[in-house]
């Protein structure tokens, strides 16, 4: 049996906000805009149809609140909801927060402009504010 | 009631593969890539998660059906699916079957470069071949 390993690209580009019944959710290290990422915690995965069809469902699920939080959090013009995955071959999932006034918009964020990492102190309270809105289904420990 | 009518913009860029239960198939006008989108048949929707639970089910179920039609006939080295929007607000799911060895890879499509409209009988067969691949499900009258 293969166990899940987070990829080290995804590692070092987003920091963990928790976990939700199937996926880590994670908070990418731009502050250029809102940015949080879905990863099923199953080993070898590339696409979303890669998964059970009852994980399916519960990423559709993950993502619906996922973008809930996003919407509550951030008050944001559009989600961009997407997976990839030309980089970073495991499956990921890309729920970004965009606004009208954002430095990309209405390109998309993906190869657009270099990541600018927030200060320590803003990551962490970022995170703390995203953990309360997850609420209960979501695990910190 | 306000009634679903499909974006000017979608209509130009892309033609009608067929219907599915929820969705509009269709297929955009650029040689460059095999590139389907969905477009739910219901009015004044931007992010899928307007959609009502039963139909975020169906919207899931035939993008599964999409995916297998582009695996199996353009055998991709990845999928891209996303819901983007910054430009066309109206509500539609792009299905992007990329290669390792196409114009863009690995950027995204969106923005990367202009599309290149196919010929009409190649636009003719390409139609052909896709509405055998979706089968029963599609509607194309």
């Amino acid at each position: 049996m293969s166990e899940f390993h987070l990829d080290p690209r995804l590692d070092s580009d987003s920091l963990l906000v928790g976990n939700l019944p199937l996926c880590q959710v994670r908070l990418m290290d731009d502050s250029q805009y809102p940015w949080l990422i879905l990863v099923p915690r199953r080993p070898e995965l590339r696409e979303p149809f890669d998964l059970s069809p009852s994980e399916q469902l519960e990423l559709l699920k993950e993502s619906r609140l996922t973008a809930q939080v996003l919407n509550e959090v951030f008050a944001p013009d559009k989600l961009n909801i997407a997976t990839i995955g030309n980089v970073v071959a495991q499956l990921h999932m890309h729920h970004v927060a965009r606004y009208k006034t954002d430095i990309s918009w209405p390109s998309t964020v993906w190869g657009a402009v270099p990541a600018k990492p927030r200060l320590p102190a803003e990551s962490q309270a970022l995170l703390a504010q995203l953990r309360e809105a997850f609420g209960e289904p979501l695990v910190t420990a």
